[in-house]
């Protein structure tokens, strides 16, 4: 299935193929997932987005590369996209997620689902404890 | 607001008295936020709740404490939970979250966001590569 | 707050004061709430509202009327509608629904998104067995 | 497809087997379905999981069992768990779900899912009425 | 898959086979998709669903038709509903729109949602300024 | 409330000055909102997001600047994000939203969250006429 035709022959647009190319370097592999070439049906959008991606996901920043992927996840499961929850599970396995962590996300993720339903639907307010401006 | 009228002298039952006692224990403080007030509204569901959290959260597991206060804020934010947006960046805080790391866990989440949007508007196929159960 | 600002004179438009009429009538109560008083900025929309909350919600139908309170209520939590958990809030309460039931209510809506959670993250297959089609 | 092998024993671990057992014992029925299987991979998460929808839909409470699983329907749908959708509907008609239930559930959770759009779109404040609080 | 079986026979209901006369006269177009037969197990839920679908879809009104298409997109998209996202990316094309808009289309919403987990992330007060009532 | 303190003065820091500088000028307006003020607590992630939605939002492109703010709307109103809602229903009033159009607007996304549900909880299998793959 899908939404749009990924095209036959993605590298031959030049602006494809320095996005592949910069993917395969990033990740030393010759890998390139579907998403990367369904995004190339627009070389603006692949550019971009791929851009954005390294940026936040492959360059060292406060948080480490497997929390990272693990709070991709948690989005990601959340939000229902089934892509993306293959996708970040096989990228955080890749970067030494065990299954005791897998089972640890997967307990924390579901239990955040429940107690957020019950604080909704109970309409609690919020404490002005946490109000991060009444302490400035 | 709130759907539900939390007890006006919550403690004076005992099986509340008891849950609240142990949330400040367990967290070695006088404060009980909200949410617990507004759950002894039924004291079955609030020792359930408690016990569920004091288990996940507040246990030694494979996964970091303040990892598992941002994998909670990361659904949260996606589910649109006010109150537990507040509540777990709080608790992120006091775990030790500096401002660099929130700032990339916002950057993290945000990102997520948008490639879920992008993944399912494409209906991007999921790659067999990404299947456990193909390399079983 | 608001992102328009309902008719200061709702009434004095004779297709508006035709659904406050009604709602009035059906509900055997002067209490017209803010969400039709919003609606009236566009006569049409709230009158087609209107019909369709009065046919599913105030028709006799399969269903019992507090239970199609309790669904409305379960959507509108999982939505993180606060608007809708307050008022379906309130016409459960109207309708009967104890606190042991608005207890149960919450603890099935709050461990269904737990369980969601994790067969999502999982993307565990459909068993063959709940295929309706199957069974033709 | 899913993002983990589930094991191709499973009840060669006792805790597994144990689990499976219940489930069995519980349903009266030799079928266990895959989301238990899949569960496996983690013999505690497995136990917790069932312990808790064996207490909250297995349990008789302050609501009917029927009434329950389309509950349970409802968040599952407004969450697109696909998985859930399908086994819950199953539950569902197990438990006597007629078509015409079945319509009517449909008819109410479109329908709120409709009205939840109207109320966040207008950001309709809510009304005093509505309060618990203010009525303690 | 699916919950329901559609009827082997859908036409011969003579409800059902009038709404897929109206389908297909409404469309120019003998194909009359998935979701009208799964529809088709309950009549009534069929003639509700087409007949709003069609006075808010294929009557003329203050948008454009593609809009409207683009706008069903957005929210199918965020939603996560494969299905509409099929159907309606099919409808938008059929309506005219071309890969560029497409592209334009995932650009924003996809924008969208980045933005609001950051909105909500931060729990960013709204500006009075933007308060439609504050200007009655 | 608010998770972060936004910065009292927030442009003593030259790079949010830059940035506030451009989003008035892009704007022809003094007026800053309150997300760009509570971004302003990490210039980077300030710099970064106004510079994604000048991209997207404020340049021209192949979708007209309205049909933008109405497609950023749906999904606000599908996420349930207020703050978002708000800001860019002023911003397509703006840009010469009338009630007519808003209307229109409310229509359409509150039909198509109702079509979602119903899709999604009868799980109806993509038409093969759907498949852009297959058309290649």
């Amino acid at each position: 299935m899908g939404t749009v035709a990924p095209p036959s022959d993605p590298e031959a647009d030049p602006r494809v193929k320095a996005v592949f190319d910069d993917i395969r370097a990033t990740r030393k592999s010759d890998f390139v997932n579907n998403m990367w070439l369904w995004l190339a049906f627009d070389p603006d959008l692949l550019e971009r987005t791929w851009a954005e991606v390294k940026a936040v996901m492959a360059t060292p920043s406060a948080l480490d590369p497997l929390v990272k992927e693990m709070l991709y996840i948690a989005v990601s499961v959340t939000n229902g996209c089934g892509y993306c929850i293959h996708s970040h599970t096989a990228s955080a396995r890749a970067k030494g997620m065990t299954e005791a962590q897998h089972a640890d996300l997967l307990r924390v993720i579901s239990l955040a689902a429940k107690t957020n339903q019950l604080a909704t639907a109970l309409q609690v307010p919020v404490d002005a404890a946490f109000d991060a401006n009444g302490k400035q």
